[in-house]
């Protein structure tokens, strides 16, 4: 970070009151807007972002138990990968890079920047973000291939990379390109707010939750689990049922929803 | 429109399939977009509409009966109302300036450009869009006073506008500003997708609905109200009520995610 970048945040920091009830989403959102005009996000990440964010809300802002669930599993799939890549797009540079990169130590897993509106000035701006927090190889600028299926710029994908990944985690993505992955046979983990997106319904292993959140505690689950065996790390990844832990998390949100409309007319 | 934003309109309407399931979404989202390099809208405006894209997808991206109500019970209140006055942020200029001047010309009303990030290069970008939509007087550029509570530049209002009006619509506002006009005992309209924000549990009407239909609905349903008399438009608003009309939109959304959830696991 340069000094008006720092500059920004702690003047930011300052105008909102620490015990406002949304400062961490509203410091987020500063975030964002400053990675816009770092090039590092298009406009349509921020309509994204906000579309996580009501999903978030709805959550009621905390990581619940059908997200710890996922990170469970999405923990031992990780440690029992081959080759696992984390598929990195311009939202998840943004809000964690540092994150990214301290989960690729800890598994020893590639890093590659996939975007849906590639231009070569925002891979550039995504991959100084990364190397900024510590990344020393970051893939997707080049020894390119496609991969079938994918009509967007996503296709691109690195030979050293997503290419031959087994295993590949990805955040806020589209539902084509997860379908597309999932066809070539490789282990999809997302990390999605909204239970109800294709990206969910067709990933191995989703973890609904906000990524900020979510990527800290899936980092601190894989060094957890990291002692425990091949056929303990199996039997993690066996018992868990990705379309059971969605209905959970959709159900998470209905009740609460019935609570309150309940609450809005005094029953 | 000038002739390259008609070619842009163009080329992107040829890129999404007629027949895509969220071509509608993703048209506006392009709008928005549009409207930001236009200095209309600010980046927290994009985020603001992917919040409000979740909440459209929840109730189903449909104008639901909770709607229907909301907007009949609003069409009444403009017809009633002594000075109402559209109260207009850069989402509602990029999105329906066409209908904002077509409900003005109906029912008489002031239209006032009011905005949270507030600066005069957005102000005259907005004032341009809508008298290029055909407004013949926007307000909210000169003549300001400010009202008492607010501590954004949204407190700024037109002497001959907000400042005087008694009923006031609005669409995606903050809760702070709805909040300090109704306690100056005004009448406010909100349309808002987000049954649960502040906005909609403070104002006199919520209209739990996406703006882009709303307000053609709004503007049909004061044509054909407009033979009633004032008892009768008195006694659709009497039996309009705002927290139970909310509830069942909360309800509503509910009962759709319950559903959901049970076909996923099988039921």
């Amino acid at each position: 970070m340069d000094n008006t970048q720092a500059g920004n945040e702690r003047s930011i920091r300052n105008l909102i009151p620490l015990n406002h009830p949304r400062r961490d989403s509203l410091l987020i959102r500063e975030k964002l807007v400053e990675a816009l005009e770092n090039n590092i996000l298009v406009p349509q990440g921020l309509i994204a972002h906000g579309r996580g964010e009501c999903f978030d809300y709805l959550i009621g802002e905390k990581t619940q138990d059908f997200a710890e669930n996922a990170i469970n599993a999405a923990a031992a799939t990780l440690l029992l990968a081959k080759y696992p890549v984390i598929s990195v797009n311009g939202n998840m540079a943004a809000l964690v890079a540092k994150d990214i990169v301290e989960l690729s130590n800890e598994v020893n897993c590639k890093i590659e920047i996939n975007l849906f509106y590639r231009d070569e000035k925002r891979v550039k701006a995504i991959k100084k973000a990364l190397e900024d927090a510590g990344a020393k190889e970051v893939l997707g600028d080049d020894d390119l291939t496609t991969i079938p299926e994918l009509f967007s710029e996503r296709r691109k994908v690195s030979k050293k990379g997503i290419y031959i990944a087994d295993v590949v985690l990805l955040g806020l993505e589209d539902g084509d390109r997860t379908e597309a992955l999932v066809r070539l046979n490789k282990k999809v983990i997302a990390i999605d707010l909204n239970p109800l997106s294709r990206t969910s319904m067709t990933a191995s292993i989703t973890i609904v939750d906000n990524i900020t959140r979510a990527l800290p505690l899936l980092v601190k689950k894989v060094k957890e689990l990291r002692s425990k065996d091949r056929i303990e790390l199996e039997e993690i990844v066996k018992n868990f049922d990705n379309k059971r832990n969605l209905a959970e998390a959709i159900k998470f949100i209905s009740r609460r929803l019935e609570a309150l409309s309940e609450d809005l007319i005094g029953h």
